[in-house]
């Protein structure tokens, strides 16, 4: 029997609507798809996109329906996304869904709508009081954030031993990896401490994460860790803040890659890019559904392996 | 007549003389280098890799010669090779040669020397009391720093609008770019604010730099930045950070990639790698000189197109 899939239809102002309309031929084919979002909002979607709801587009009403206003941030918008996905993670708990495959919210909408969440992984992280694990990319390269959505100025501050060392073996657990780059903080990873020092507390981290085997490897020097040389060796990285890693990870798979939250009890993965506010609701234009197709992929993926773990 | 190329032998100890050695008959059909090393180390480093001294080989010694210890980190290394880029720097001054490249520094070598700077573009910048601008890149992508060798927790402070405007119409002169993307400093570039606000500074920065034309973009989003679309649109970029912008260049171009000086009385390009001291003198092993070609390649086209703009 295909799986079964929860799919959040992200902020109805985005392209959300358009790829879950769009796609859903294709991924039926893996996987028995359930969307969060109402039969109003999908209508007037498929409208304004000069499509057809597809046949057999089982779908769940999460909140009374918003008017779609392409490309605006609103905070009708963003408690709508947040109810579907609120919903979608509600399926997957009570066990009516295998996964939960999120589409792009707009994290202003959210803030607009006084959601405390800065996004998907920090709800989550707060709905099961478990230090979600964000990972990033696709087949050919893995990208777990220590650090994710806080400014810069707060990422050197962050970089703590003990909850390193956890989210080091957690990583591992969830993965299955073994050899993990860890990356240093600092250009140079500090350069023996000329450049900054906080590579003393990673080295530390991984010498006690490695207690139980030789899994975890650096600090890595920041910008030649993702060098193709590197990458020969490792596969899955662990990166100290966004942008460290996700900086290469898109320069080098920005269409294919998928957003993977570990270490939760549901399985939840997203696609690799935002609202798209630029484009959206435009008929006729051709959408890259890859990040789409390999994020419901990728849930299935997981979501099989744990099984078979446990 | 070919133009005369300084070229510094960087720390001995490292891959900088084997680079001099195996390269040279390559570039002399397009230069001629004056190589700043004397006859004993040559020597010596030519005995250790099983090479002959090439035909032609023009040398000056810079200081007495230390004997090489491969792939270690020494006071007398260090003060070698800061001595042999500063009579290189004086050969371009006095216009003895067109340009200096610069074979590869060790940093902590220089700090055990007591040599007060922490690379060769801060060491300009100090020689010429001018705002050096460092440039990393290849033809299909460039990225200039904002800050350099600074660890991270130093950079948001270092964010200021007028050092910025003034950074930003400087390249511009230098490399008569048309379009340049300047990145965020925060992840999504702050997300309006969400996320950090330095963006504000960079914002109010490009704003005055395009008082002149509409040639500066941004902030644009950090992680995005380097995506292939964004490569479409975009040769020249702005980095607020080191790894900010030479994570996604080294990911995409790693072997292939050189470092400019801009903004100085001279030309000056460089090897965009390290001492590779884990790989240093061992006879036989391949070394990829595609970086210090480029690099000779890029110091004569810029000082081409400088004479013909003077």
């Amino acid at each position: 029997m295909k799986p079964r899939i929860a799919v959040s239809i992200g902020d109805p102002n985005g392209i959300g609507p358009e790829i879950a309309l769009r796609a859903h031929e294709q991924i039926q084919k893996i996987c028995h798809p359930l969307y969060f979002a109402g039969y109003d909002l999908l209508e007037e979607a498929a409208e304004k996109l000069e499509l057809e709801i597809p046949e057999n587009f089982d779908h769940r009403s999460p909140a009374p329906a918003v008017p779609i206003r392409p490309g605006i941030v609103s905070a009708d918008a963003g408690a709508y996304s947040f109810e579907s996905f609120r919903k979608g993670v509600e399926a997957v708990v009570d066990e009516e869904c295998h996964a939960l495959v999120t589409l792009p919210i707009h994290k202003e909408a959210w803030m607009r709508a006084n959601i405390p969440y800065k996004g998907h992984t920090d709800a989550l992280r707060d709905f099961f009081k478990r230090d979600a694990i964000m990972m990033l990319g696709c087949e050919k390269l893995y990208v777990a954030l220590f650090t994710e959505h806080i400014p810069l100025k707060e990422v050197p501050g962050a970089i703590d031993r003990e909850k390193l060392v956890k989210f080091l073996l957690d990583f591992q657990k969830e993965t299955g990896a073994d050899r993990v780059a860890v990356l240093g903080l600092n250009p140079h990873a500090g350069d023996h401490g000329v450049l900054g020092n906080e590579e003393d507390i990673i080295e530390e981290a991984i010498e006690e994460a490695n207690r139980f085997g030789d899994i975890f490897h650096g600090p890595m020097v920041p910008d030649i860790a993702f060098s193709p040389k590197m990458r020969q060796n490792f596969r899955y990285f662990v990166a100290m803040y966004h942008d460290q890693g996700l900086g290469p990870l898109k320069a080098l798979y920005f269409d294919e890659s998928v957003n993977v939250s570990l270490n939760l009890p549901i399985v939840r993965t997203s696609v690799d890019h935002g609202t798209a506010f630029d484009i959206a609701y435009m008929p006729g234009r051709e959408l890259n559904l890859l990040s789409y197709i390999n994020a419901i992929n990728a849930a299935i993926e997981i979501k099989t392996a744990r099984d078979q773990r446990a």
